[in-house]
């Protein structure tokens, strides 16, 4: 590589770096829709800025091309995620980068949707503008996991969580268990319900717990009520739970609730990207159906919150399953570890 | 603080950095004696420096002063624990820094041994030395954890050492176990193996693993054969072992097993401050045991080496105790985390 080249691939990975710190200003709010961001550089100068804050709102190209105004002729611009094609409830961004005179642009992914795929590129080089496409990649794909695993297989990208003693434990023998884990962890999750397009839930966790599994966190960078609210999905196969609005339990009340009675966990996950266009999945519920997840190898992401305690040798178990021998046990890969509060906050992905 | 004081203390904590630096090159050699490193710094130079290898050999200000030579004169020294004040195998320090002539002496910790407590900042203090203690304290302690705890509670420092896996388990229900932890995980027992004065097990350990439960590591930084071999003490309240030279198992051949036969962990531990002067002692044995120690709050340091997997809801619990409702559980606060090879490490201290 040249010594201009490199200069220059430094200087893209700077100006992505931004335009993914733009994407992450939409990150709880833009569902179904993915997490984009755009900067527009002239001369080295970031002249013009973006992002896509809600579905329905214009595409983060938009904004950052109005922010630029006059700027962007023969600017490149940066923009997270590859640029649309078609036109959807705004008109394509490709040509709207066209139409300003941009003269080049840096894409860090292709979108998978197949409305696009690929598209947005072709017609930007069609009009003579130099694309250059896979910077910072991965940095930009963490954002939209669930768009990008939905639009590639049809499944939502499904993240259990699960929070524990240090002995691997959530409650005691007797069903004590609430809070077992800190404010700090509890607060973590508001995060993970906030990225979710629904949260899977267990029959069982509504008739102990009766949790309200809403968003309600102070701390995501925008109001909550600014967040769509996640679907619930509740397992009942027994079917425990009347479907009724009258029911006693909080979830239960709640319009958005999907009962699913039948066993097939994969096929409930088509289902809710098919039907109701969520992408991200959030499973909150006992052992027993973390265990069926787990084992049906249903999960992309494991989230364990720790809480620094011993419950002992008679509590209930993290996980409800039953390998025959070490070779049937389930093997993960930690992605990262940090403290939150007092607590330990594990992200695992299974092997 | 004036700013020459703040430079002098920002100079302090510098030097003191490059003493415990010395001092930690004698870590796994010097028991029972403590860890202890000096740097000599004349006008902002070093021009000595040196550490205590191994019990019988000069203690640090020696090896720092001979290192210094007739530059000691007007120096200051940094000692990261009091200069010893009585003539035991070899003659005091704090007389030696005199005879050298260094002007100053700045201390990290005083020692509690009853030998010196306090009369080597006297001795120096008589001479006209300017004495300095307090500096870097916290880090310096954590060399000599076990010294320092004995001399001054006539206990050790006990670690409780459990590999498990992230539900909490240690073993399928059969007893299939062996290697839960990566090759990195079982290195870093090595580190602690070599801290001890001695470990404790279990006889139902011995008798399902029998472990070597030696110092083989080569990342150490010195030489497995410099590391005194720590004591083996088999809690043997049973009689399971016969205690003689042809037994069966590795552990029971060696000479300095003791086995321990009485109910009281605590009085074991005195025991083994006072007639085998093992400071640090490594508990490694089975659920039971740990829980024993844990319950009875004999454990200084939990420390965790824990597989990302899942062993089920029916494999073995890393402690055996049974606490009666969420109030009696044992609670920890979490002192570090860190990756090693794919499982991580988790070191606490109880509450
Ligand atoms: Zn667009
Ligand atoms: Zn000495």
């Amino acid at each position: 590589m040249s010594n201009s080249n490199h200069t220059q691939a430094a200087q893209d990975r700077y100006f992505m770096m931004l335009a993914i710190e733009q994407a992450k200003q939409g990150l709880y709010t833009t569902r179904p829709n993915p997490a984009v961001g755009c900067v527009i550089v002239q001369a080295g100068m970031v002249v013009g800025q973006g992002f896509h804050p809600k579905a329905g709102q214009p595409h983060a190209e938009v904004f950052a091309l109005k922010d630029a105004g006059a700027q962007a002729v023969g600017a490149t611009a940066y923009v997270t995620l590859e640029p649309c094609s078609h036109t959807g409830r705004t008109p394509p961004c490709a040509l709207g980068l066209i139409e300003a005179g941009v003269q080049r642009v840096v894409i860090a992914g292709l979108d998978p949707n197949p409305q696009v795929a690929g598209r947005g590129v072709q017609l930007l080089e069609q009009a003579g503008i130099d694309v250059t496409v896979g910077v910072l990649t991965e940095q930009a794909e963490a954002l939209n996991r669930g768009f990008l695993k939905a639009m590639r297989t049809q499944m939502p990208y499904v993240r259990l969580k699960i929070a524990t003693s240090l002995d691997g434990r959530t409650a005691m023998a007797t069903g004590e268990s609430k809070w077992i884990t800190s404010v700090a962890a509890r607060e973590d999750v508001q995060k993970l319900r906030a990225l979710s397009g629904a949260i899977i839930t267990g029959s069982e966790t509504i008739v102990t717990d009766d949790p309200q599994l809403n968003v309600r966190s102070t701390q995501l960078g925008v109001p909550a009520e600014q967040v769509p609210t996640p679907k619930v999905v509740v397992l009942d196969r027994r079917q425990r739970l009347a479907h009724n609005a009258q029911s006693e339990y909080q979830l239960c009340r709640r319009a958005d609730t999907l009962y699913w009675r039948k066993d097939d966990l994969a096929e409930l996950l088509r289902h809710l990207v098919s039907e109701h266009q969520c992408y991200d999945v959030l499973v909150e519920a006992g052992a027993s159906v973390a265990g069926s997840f787990l084992c049906q190898q249903l999960v992309d992401e494991l989230i364990v919150y720790q809480a620094p305690c011993l419950l002992g040798a008679a509590a209930q178990p993290m996980v409800n399953f039953h390998p025959l021998s070490l070779s049937e046990q389930l093997r993960f890969k930690v992605s990262s570890h940090e403290q939150l509060g007092p607590d330990l906050k594990l992200t695992l992905y299974p092997l």
